[in-house]
């Protein structure tokens, strides 16, 4: 994203709570499910930044994220593959243990990587990518993905929808460009928020974004 | 899409054509739909072609597509938005009585513009942007549209689908990616052959490309 769009991507959520939180005339239908769209980004093992980054750098954070705990960072790297390069990948915090770095179907044509369409975490058996930053680089051996539509949940809010963790479901989506997403995960824990993630492609083809509801289809 | 994607989508093109005609051994699905999958591009008027390239040009095809009479050409333009600038858009030949202009719904977010989901050739009342051509630059004053999926196919076949010209369907996609789109138009025609057409971030979201086949949900 460019600086514009962060800045109205920033402007776009604070409206948005505001909303939601303010909105309490017209009952909510609990059966609708907030949308999350995510763009190309990386999550960084502390090893990774302090190659890209420099020894020992922290990470700055820019905003948080819907999922408790998680926030955007102000720095960005260059992703680097035998085919092309992709600058301004913005990084998510906090560190994890291992790197992973989630691209758009589209941008695999770009960096001539064949990437799998995979679970946040499942990295076993996944490529590698190089990873350019002001201070360095690092090549992944492995934890390049395209991520697996899933639906975050708290366990309570599973009960309620009549789901488990690992379960997979279909997700309807109305309006001109509308279908059903099948194979969606629900990903249900103790400290989740209640959101289905897509990523940009997925979100343009249905014509959802970041204020669009869903549902589960039954 | 770059020299090197061209050049792989011309081989694999020419892999796919002697594929299916060689493959006799294996039985067609009857059902099976053919997938075309559109980057962004531009169909010109002569009016415009003369703005761009200079007064009395003529385009150069470049490869034939999948309907009968249409090609690619060799030269590209920039389209030009209030927010950015998207260069090397292939134009399609032959030229037409109005200019069009079909982009992605990522490719507005970086242009600045607001197209509706549209038909081919269902251009009142959209907007235009601006084309850059070697010669010159041309302001549509509309024309500007993401493409609404559709099915090309000769009516011999819709009928033998069970279906009519301009009726909407939804089509089924298998995989890891599948889902259903919904609102699917038919575009039976004498002169058309038969395929799904939708934009890349379509075809990315439901993990489909031009070596895909669909069917028609009943």
């Amino acid at each position: 994203m460019s600086a514009h769009e962060e800045v109205l991507a920033l402007l776009l959520e604070v409206i948005k709570n505001n909303t939601s939180s303010n909105d309490s005339t017209v009952p909510k239908d609990p059966e609708e499910i907030p949308v999350g769209v995510s763009n190309r980004h990386a999550h960084l093992s502390q090893s990774d930044v302090d190659k890209l980054f420099g020894t020992g750098y922290q990470l700055t954070k820019s905003k948080d994220l819907s999922q408790p705990g998680q926030y955007a960072c102000k720095e960005t790297l260059i992703l680097c593959g035998p085919k092309g390069s992709i600058e301004k990948v913005r990084i998510l915090g906090p560190v994890r243990r291992s790197t992973q770095v989630e691209v758009l179907a589209s941008d695999s044509y770009k960096l001539g990587v064949h990437p799998e369409v995979r679970l946040s975490g499942d990295l076993e058996g996944t490529d590698g990518i190089t990873l350019v930053g002001p201070r360095g680089a690092s090549m992944m051996s492995k934890g390049l993905i395209i991520a697996k539509r899933h639906i975050h949940m708290h366990c309570k809010e599973a009960k309620a929808f009549g789901v488990s963790d690992g379960q997979v479901v279909a997700v309807e989506v109305c309006g001109n460009r509308g279908g059903v997403y099948n194979h969606v995960e629900i990903r249900a824990t103790e400290n989740s928020a209640i959101e289905f993630h897509v990523d940009m492609e997925e979100a343009n083809a249905m014509g959802i974004n970041g204020f669009s509801k869903v549902k589960i289809k039954k």
